[in-house]
């Protein structure tokens, strides 16, 4: 029987390799989950109130948001602020530290749109082969 | 009352904006959670079994491990082969598709090293200040 073998462009050591799923797995730690980095994304033209936010991260729940918002205010990711007036508004902000998402933000943004691409033409194909 | 203003380096337009997000959040539907990134680095250097993998794969079940590994072979991010043999074994690669996720693991393998060191020295200060 023969199988398919795919050679990796880049052969990594054990070491090298454990080192590198080490240090994703402290990302994905940090970051990881459903809204995390789609809230930074929401955040990145500039700051906004609760509900900007929650309006723009679809489908997220303000319970969710709020609990969301507050992990990454204690982790230095954005910063809340209160804006005295009537009523009191609340606006949050990205700090300098998000800014260091970036490559890590524009990297997931190719890929989702090469993938959603990818999907589109898969699904266009099963349609056209029935 | 002043507030911080961080003024993000790329400034984006609304469009652009909500076409990223999407496509983040595009990104995060098809591989984010806790473990299909690990699973997916776990197997860059090569084919591995179920066993090798759920040891580099630190923490996660076996329960967990199958229905994950499942869920990247129906997404076509990785193959299952079973090898002919007495016991037959079963062993994981990932695909050529996988492959096209290297970017965004390289910028989340060293936005991780980058954090893990950040924790560090903010640990180190504060056991300094105390």
């Amino acid at each position: 029987m023969e199988t398919t073998t795919n050679t990796n462009p880049q052969q990594l050591s054990a070491i090298e390799c454990t080192a590198r799923l080490n240090a994703v797995g402290d990302a994905l730690y940090a970051i990881g989950g459903k809204w995390k980095l789609r809230i930074i994304v929401a955040l990145m033209n500039g700051r906004k109130r609760f509900n900007e936010v929650q309006r723009q991260v679809e489908g997220i729940s303000a319970k969710v948001l709020s609990a969301e918002l507050k992990d990454l205010e204690l982790n230095g990711f954005i910063i809340r602020s209160v804006i005295p007036g009537t009523p009191v508004a609340v606006e949050y902000e990205l700090t300098e530290y998000s800014m260091t998402l970036y490559d890590v933000l524009v990297a997931l943004g190719n890929w989702g749109m090469m993938h959603r691409e990818k999907v589109k033409a898969g699904f266009k194909k099963d349609v056209v082969a029935e």
